[in-house]
């Protein structure tokens, strides 16, 4: 698994397109299309090939919830993100694996973007010391 | 070496701070704290240990102007970018290498962003299908 947890000024996601990559992904329903969050905590995750999802998701929610403590936020945007890997899981344990991390950060009733599609992304990333973390597990 | 080679609508950066990690980092004069573009082939480069300048130089200049020839763009701005890897080549070579980067896409009139600062970070990225690609070399 690797992620970038980024504190964002402003957020926005907005599905434009299912995916047809990796072969047999089934996008899930889109069910809001569009997000839209100031002053988040947003992560995005790749879920890498041989994760194991009980060691993996509480270490990156353990990240998540420093990252809220650091910057004094709690608003927390879930974003799958297919990017940071060349060495991909397939979209089924994926999307499990995000669904996981979502389920554990209940308390901080985190956002998850939609799974399986192309999006319009906006990232205004505040400028301090930390503001950008890349995690690896 | 890892990058994200990212179709933005807009982009900025600015320098808020210059950085006093990795250990041994000199961090340039600053010229110019701020950058704005549009429409724009924004590569996010991390340079990792071990990385041979005259491999993976071309192979990044060449995914770059692949980029720019499948969007019709040609604003191309290159960001270090410490954030991909957990691996990082000293600093450096790091700035060695993305400055040989910029001088090979010199056609272009690259824009090379500040070495060795944290900074605020507006990515607005498009979203059609291979408006966000992962590299690694």
């Amino acid at each position: 698994m690797k992620a970038l947890i980024c504190h964002c000024r402003n957020y926005s996601s907005e599905v434009t397109r299912l995916s047809d990559t990796p072969i047999g992904i089934v996008p899930e329903a889109i069910s809001e299309g569009l997000l839209i969050a100031n002053d988040a905590i947003v992560a995005l995750v790749t879920v890498e090939r041989g994760d194991n999802i009980d060691i993996v998701v509480p270490r990156l929610a353990t990240e998540v919830r420093k990252m809220c403590r650091d910057t004094r936020h709690r608003r927390v945007i879930l974003l799958p993100f297919a990017h940071l890997s060349g060495d991909l899981a397939d979209p089924d344990t994926s999307l499990t694996i995000i669904q996981r991390l979502a389920d554990i950060l209940c308390d901080l009733q985190p956002t998850r973007a939609h799974f399986g599609s192309d999006k319009k992304l906006l990232l205004d990333i505040y400028g301090h010391k930390g503001s950008v973390r890349f995690r690896q597990f």
